[in-house]
């Protein structure tokens, strides 16, 4: 077992179930099956052991599980994976969730937070879960990271969560998410700017020992704007925002010409990419991540990644899933809870 | 001397000058430098055979000129740079426009427009221009493509110009250009989708060889606008004009959330993609091609295509300025007229 007080970045990390019926299952026992190979950090999923045994046949794989504690992980993983178990029984089948999914995926998000928060884990795993799943069983969150966030509220304060999606090759922020463009348009204000990116700041100096991180950050309009006759967002937004960070000794450059920001000269010239909206920001990561992109969850009290990629519950229990996002998730969760240590 | 009816596609190509302060005669020298090497179609400029040498003797590059008309360019286009003066002499030093600048690339342009058309060039290739220079001398197009489809007229008809980003690793079209996001809203319509996807069909099949072009359309919202949940133009705009091009036996997918289309294995599925806006078209091109791809203008009564940057002022004279996109566009300019002969 590893002293935690000494090497707190050794705790493990938790792996929560997500969606019973989608991939998480398969990718998880995949990217277990590959830890020696690929050195990965030890973990443990939240869930139901013999939901894993069932899985594990479906899709051919031969692994052993092993019911710990938080505690007992570490230790196990080289030769089982740890499951701590939930309580929840999750029994749907692969691909048709059922009345036991939402009651299994939500418990073990919230034991997950619990471990993370109680010095138990480095931080926190999700696999990917079914929103419409879940609505159907009550849960009012607008989504899985709204949830998380509800989750780590202090004194009745629920965090401000920023997305980021990571690779190797890439980092981008999107400002606005999940949102129509007309109503990113209405939601773009300097203020948003301003704490989001004071958020980004923080965490690539906290979390990815990035001593001063530069930050480049696009205009909303093509050619950002051009001075004014292709939009005024740039002028009368964006640029104000800037001043606010640059004034407060954060390093952004812009608003910059978006399509010019993403190439591969381009990419070494910052840190992280901050985007107005959605597809502005996730076109050019999943242009050049595809397959391994990490979802990484800033401004929460404790450290979360995720897959980038959904439930496909038209594979589940097929083996045919890909686990190259959540292997990313694992050693990127790793690699910053071992930097904030 | 080729003989131009036997073999249309030998037709030399019309290389317009582009602002003479600006990197046109530049990479106009560095490409003829590189032709044998590149096996290079011949070529033309339209200009001031004085403005090159000059141009040449700046950044120390050994080249001859040739003054010849349009029939002799292709048996001079081996031993010197061939030029067809326009009669308007180019004075502006490099990175400082002058009043000479925009005759220069206007007749440029008429020129190069009259020779395609009456059977002496095989296709127009533009240098980059400056906008703003033109307009102090009472230019009056909204840009380059305007002027081209002006010159395209008629019978008083001006076509609509389509642009293109091509490169051989990605194609894109986008439907709105050069507005803000917000009037890109108000611009979209079934209507523009649907002529514009016609062009698109009509020209991957007559000027690139395809016989069954595969179309993929996007969405305008994040994940394609998620059943209605993230905007409703998928719905009321963009589904209703793909039903009416298929009815037409054009081939298109969609609306398709954007930021999965461009990734290595999605590109591989489709000829071209056909985006919504701007930065949802140039981003992943500019991403996967920065250096050569190339801006082509379909629906023109001829071909024409051009660099894909503009005319960078800071660095003309200097020799540094990057020959790739106006190699690319000669050498795409020279394919599409060879299939379309």
């Amino acid at each position: 077992m590893a002293n935690r007080a000494a090497t707190p970045h050794a705790l493990p990390l938790a792996l929560t179930l997500g969606e019973p019926a989608g991939i998480g299952p398969d990718i998880t026992i995949a990217a277990w099956l590959r830890r020696r190979e690929l050195n990965l950090p030890a973990f443990y999923l939240l869930g139901d052991e013999a939901l894993i045994a069932r899985r594990a046949r479906a899709i051919g794989a031969d692994i052993r599980t092993a019911a710990v504690s938080p505690g007992e992980a570490v230790s196990a993983f080289a030769d089982a994976l740890p499951v701590v178990t939930t309580g929840e029984r999750a029994t749907a089948e692969p691909g048709k969730p059922d009345a036991s999914s939402a009651p299994a995926a939500l418990a073990s998000i919230r034991q997950a937070v619990t471990d993370v928060r109680e010095g138990r884990a480095g931080a926190v795993v999700t696999n990917p879960i079914a929103k419409s799943v879940l609505y159907r069983a009550g849960f009012r969150h607008p989504g899985h990271t709204e949830f998380l966030a509800e989750l780590a509220a202090k004194d009745g304060r629920v965090p401000q969560p920023v997305m980021m999606l990571w690779s190797p090759r890439l980092a981008v922020v999107p400002v606005t998410i999940h949102v129509s463009i007309r109503d990113a348009l209405a939601e773009l204000t300097s203020a948003l700017i301003v704490s989001t990116v004071r958020i980004v700041a923080a965490e690539l100096k906290s979390r990815f020992g990035i001593a001063q991180p530069r930050i480049a950050v696009s205009g909303l309009n093509p050619h950002a704007g051009e001075d004014g006759s292709l939009g005024h967002e740039e002028q009368t937004i964006i640029a104000p925002a800037l001043k606010i960070l640059r004034s407060e000794g954060i390093e952004t450059r812009g608003p910059l010409p978006a399509d010019t920001m993403f190439h591969e000269a381009a990419r070494s010239t910052y840190d992280c990419a901050i985007c107005m909206y959605h597809d502005q920001a996730l076109i050019p990561i999943k242009t050049v991540a595809f397959d391994d992109a990490v979802n990484v969850t800033l401004g929460l009290p404790f450290i979360r990644t995720s897959p980038d990629h959904g439930t496909a519950f038209d594979i589940a229990g097929t083996g045919k899933a890909n686990p190259a996002s959540l292997i990313a998730a694992l050693s990127l969760a790793s690699r910053m809870a071992a930097s904030q240590s």
